[in-house]
């Protein structure tokens, strides 16, 4: 297909895929770029049948390999061992596939992925099956008497059953594992580049508030300091919801177009929430209502996404209503499950779809259909969705869900990094003004920085004991912005996810032995082993080691990958290829940069992402002994001109001057391309 | 195809079926004796399809039905507004169909059964789906204002999906719920009536005890005063497990039969631990290697139950390991999963079942396997197992776990009366003396009074502080041999279960109002409204309601049925058709008796259930203030010569005297017909 990347037809694939679902269309330059590479797996113990009236796979697997990927999930990163039956669903506790974007694409430690292409429920056994003619059976141990027995012997497959005649499977090389998924996310359209507005920060306010409600929240937010870039408004913008409308409030929005400039005006972006399952007296029903399923969501007829004339439909209608008005995006609410709340598998669509194919494609789909809409207008937008899935790495969203543990909200943001998506460890209330501090500080180091307290109304500010060091790292999200929009524009151009998986990251080890089970009858009556798998702790682009704080504990661990690391607020050297405790007190969550970096902040306090054309100022903090370059991505921040060149990369280089001491240079801006920044400001963090 | 039952075939269904793997033979004397019924269905309301290449079921659904049923399940009892898909597993913490007996049976409360007998994962939409074209549409609201909006709206079909190409489907007539599950349980061949044994209290030990220590332990019990029919031995029995070799370890058991017949003197039967996966080094393996399936389970092969080759090698092997040496039965473990533990879906057998096949049926096919080789010796068993399904009724099988929580136990047992099988509340530790006791306590009244301590090695007194109360509810159960026996009897040859769900007893009403749900962002995003599911007390026998305590608590409430109900201790009025109160202490779990019963007893202490032949004395308790009779049934207690006739129901009649008081009459014996009983006292609990 293209350099590293390798396409096999296995039976006969179906017509609807999970690729062509999400309008997946490869970046080939992207893939130029990243080279060729060998074919990462032994063709010969590959092997594709028909059982019992659906396709099996069989993948080759070393006794060494570890596993990533295979859905979005939030109780572990490693995935050897585990088996899943992919399928969108709201996350319900258990990492068995039911998730927002059970991506059927796994990364092996090896360096190469593997992504099989159907829109199904595929059970994935990822390392579990073992054939009696396996070529390496694992040894036979007698349980009563040998300790070192496991309730998982060794298997040398990953095995795989597609309920359907066929799939179309993807190979993508290495050497690394970060090679694999770049070129997957390079194949998917490369990542997504946001508005740079859409890297602010958003807050979504109670589901009854006017319009001059929201107007004095968001005075609110600039008169006590407190960034804002987008505003969501949940279900009461429109005239009933459950199922909707479409259409605005007249009682609660008098006037949408004088509300959103109201707001464009101090420096915010409205965002709308909706599901798309629509109410008999929207005026969408009559039109759509041949073009739905054969079932109904909360008494709301279900448009046929994957049809192209039902898409026109609701998008002429979204363009009319809202995109022309100046709303900024969607948050897609409920396109994920429940089971309960859904259509069944049995439903039906004029499209020709099944329930099925429709459950695993809806999330997708209308990304894709509500992103095309706003690239009709050369506008970027940048919203929020509960379901996706393979192929999705180019759309605008960001996935969010219910859940709101804050471990299992922090390894989902660990595990997109495999698979193509992103995902938010979103903020709605606390129970004290620790846990409050510790989920913002760790939301603003994920892909949207969002306060979604649509029912309780929290305000940043409500635990008065830690407003201010919450204030503090919205601030200094918003500061970090030419750092974070580059490693977006890596995203786009290379592949490279923004937020990364310790195990994506060149020096990072973990081979720690399992420590062995200890039998009890209630807590582990199979002695099952426990291993330490790194899940709470992530790379934001190049250079910076996030290691967030959970409420209730003082010290954490931090797992350095080898080279040296240094304490983001002092500079001061941290460790080097080591595992290390930190007390970082609370109003600092732990951040650690890589030897030789530099981090361009915009200098000074701001309520906003700075708007396109307004030129500021940067603060470049370089962090260790050695030299260094850093690329510093710039564009007009808001529409696909960067599709048609209108970008630039700036190299910011620090060098050895004749004494011998760091010095940063001024840098060479390329004529003719976009570039925001006025002044720079070079700053030495760690002492000589 | 008998009185109240009928068969409807829709595409063309697959060669194995459940009710066939159960081996399940419908016994029309008994359905002949529930009587003919109107069909209770809406014939053309019934619909089945194929869709996306399966088969599409619809059932109609009355506005005011509640659904039980649909599995062993461990959280609730009504089942309306679920969403399963029924897969053979280990409960994993939710309701969603994967449990250790995913019967596809459900009862409605307005008096019918649907059976769906496909081995298939089958996915039941239980009054969830709703068509856009339903006759019956829930009314449209604003959830933006409207308290009333629920996010289940009124679905009026069950909807079923089978993939598969066709599935036989039974329909079971009422008039009630229960004359439903009788013709249920009748059809799958009548309850089964274990061995008198059976039902007195079994004790496991730890896996590496010796014959010596076994011996050792069961003169303590009697030495203690504690009542014990059955030690179990875990897998150190055999030489090797996990994979087993399925013969004795001679070092831990010098001699198998002495030690056996040593049991046997002492009143004790013994039954080991096995799992069917068989070992290299194993004599089984040799000749069963090529009737085994394509994947290992902890290195051991999977004998083909399915095949009548592989189940004559398996049993002709028991038989001589064990059953002849006189072994009275198993524990089947792990048949039931996880899907990292046992074969993938994808595995393919030698009689031409698939992985998800047998999967579906490898708990029933094992059951019916191991019984009939008891049968073939006119010899009962009773012994345990982790995996059934549909057609179980008859199997001398009762279901367990590893999930031990103790309100998930329990509501697992008032669920398993719905779908014609057995389950027990096993007792394996606890943090303190009062779990211990309220465990034990709950324990004596499910189908299987077991203390299942295999790894902790806890005894009855291991907790001092309530080793009495322990020792007088074990006691109890041993007294009650009588009564529980003929609710078996009941069983067998009317189809009632032993123990029962509230729903299936007359007179009881749960139509309270659901509570409206409150808003939370984080605790309940969808305000969904709470409902009060009866799920902790049950009924056991004709006349005994059963309401246990859990640790922590000092009072609970009960739901009597409509009707007087008696204190069983004091004989004193509890209550009629109302929600009581209790507080009954720590050393007696909470009993009521339906007015006019007799409660037929053992009376005095026992070590063991009486053996065979061997004469004892009645206790007859009668509570109320109505005359009434109770049937008690007798027979051998060991054999099959009940299903010959060698049995009676003996009248235990109280009649109103002249004076107007109750008088208990001597009961007239059946000539020529199994009696076991020598002396009968009456006591007339409630004071006139």
């Amino acid at each position: 297909m293209a350099p590293g990347v390798w396409k096999a037809t296995a039976g006969a694939p179906e017509r609807v895929s999970l690729l062509g679902a999400a309008g997946a269309n490869p970046s080939l330059d992207g893939l130029q770029r990243v080279g060729a590479t060998e074919f990462p797996l032994d063709r010969a113990e590959i092997v594709a049948q028909v059982v019992d009236g659906k396709l099996a796979l069989r993948f080759p697997l070393g006794a060494r390999e570890q596993l990533y990927g295979l859905g979005l999930n939030f109780k572990a990163v490693e995935q050897r061992g585990s088996v899943k039956t992919l399928h969108v669903d709201h996350f319900g506790g258990t990492d068995n596939g039911r998730t927002h974007a059970p991506v059927p694409f796994y990364v092996s430690s090896a360096g190469y992925g593997v992504l099989i292409d159907a829109a199904r429920y595929i059970t994935v056994y990822a390392g579990t099956a073992i054939r009696t003619d396996s070529k390496h059976p694992p040894v036979v141990k007698d349980r009563n008497r040998d300790r070192s027995w496991s309730s998982q012997p060794l298997s040398d497959a990953v095995e795989v059953l597609v309920p359907a005649a066929g799939a179309t499977i993807y190979v993508f090389g290495g050497p690394t594992p970060l090679d694999a998924v770049r070129r997957y996310n390079l194949f998917s359209g490369g990542g997504v580049l946001p508005p740079k507005w859409g890297l602010g920060f958003m807050h979504r306010v109670p589901t009854l508030f006017t319009a001059d409600q929201a107007t004095a929240e968001v005075a609110d937010f600039a008169s006590r300091g407190y960034p804002l870039d987008m505003l969501g408004l949940e279900p009461g913008w429109q005239s009933a919801a459950y199922p909707g409308t479409f259409v605005w409030d007249t009682t609660r929005f008098r006037d949408p177009d004088a509300f959103i400039k109201a707001m464009s005006r101090a420096g915010v972006r409205v965002n709308l929430w909706m599901n798309p399952y629509v109410a008999p007296t929207s005026p969408l029903f009559r039109p759509i209502a041949a073009l739905s399923g054969s079932h109904t969501v909360w008494t709301g007829i279900v448009p046929d996404v994957m049809h192209p004339s039902a898409r026109r439909i609701m998008l002429d209608h979204f363009d009319r209503e809202l995109v022309r008005r100046g709303v900024s995006g969607y948050k897609i609410d409920e396109v994920d499950g429940y089971d309960r709340w859904l259509w069944p598998d049995q439903a039906s669509f004029p499209s020709g779809l099944s329930g099925e194919q429709m459950r695993q494609v809806y999330g997708v789909a209308i990304q894709r259909a509500t992103a095309d809409a706003y690239r009709a207008r050369d506008q970027r937008t940048y919203g929020l969705v509960r379901a996706s899935n393979a192929g999705a790495a180019s759309l605008p969203y960001v996935i969010y869900n219910d859940y709101y543990g804050h471990p299992e909200f922090l390894t989902a943001l660990v595990s997109s990094s495999f698979i193509g998506v992103l995902w938010t460890p979103e903020v709605r209330s606390s129970k004290t003004g620790e846990e409050w501090l510790r989920r913002m500080q760790a939301v603003c180091f994920s892909p949207l920085a969002m306060l979604n307290a649509w029912s309780d109304g929290t305000k940043p500010w409500s635990f008065a004991e830690v407003a201010t060091p919450v204030r503090d790292v919205m601030q200094l999200r918003i500061r970090l912005l030419p750092y974070i929009y580059t490693a977006f524009a890596r995203y786009h151009f290379d592949g490279i996810p923004p937020v990364r998986a310790m195990a994506l990251e060149k020096g990072f080890r973990v081979d720690q032995p399992s420590a062995p089970g200890v039998l009890s009858s209630t807590d582990n009556p199979y002695a099952v082993a426990t291993h330490r798998d790194v899940k709470d702790q992530w790379m934001l682009g190049d250079a910076l080691l996030v290691a967030p704080m959970f409420a209730g504990d003082s010290t954490r661990t931090v797992v350095l990958p080898s080279g040296r690391w240094y304490d983001f607020w002092t500079g001061a050297l941290a460790g080097d290829g080591q595992v290390i405790t930190v007390k970082p007190g609370l109003d600092r969550i732990p951040l650690f940069v890589r030897e030789g970096s530099t981090i361009p902040m915009l200098a000074g306090d701001h309520l906003h992402v700075p708007a396109p054309g307004e030129p500021s100022d940067l603060e470049l903090r370089h962090y260790g002994r050695e030299p260094g370059t850093f690329e510093l991505y710039d564009d007009d921040g808001i529409t696909f001109g960067y599709e048609r060149g209108a970008y630039s990369w700036t190299p910011l280089t620090v060098a050895r001057g004749a004494d011998g001491a760091l010095v940063g240079a001024e840098p060479r801006r390329a004529a003719g391309k976009p570039f925001s920044y006025r002044s720079l400001t070079w700053r030495m963090m760690t002492p000589r």
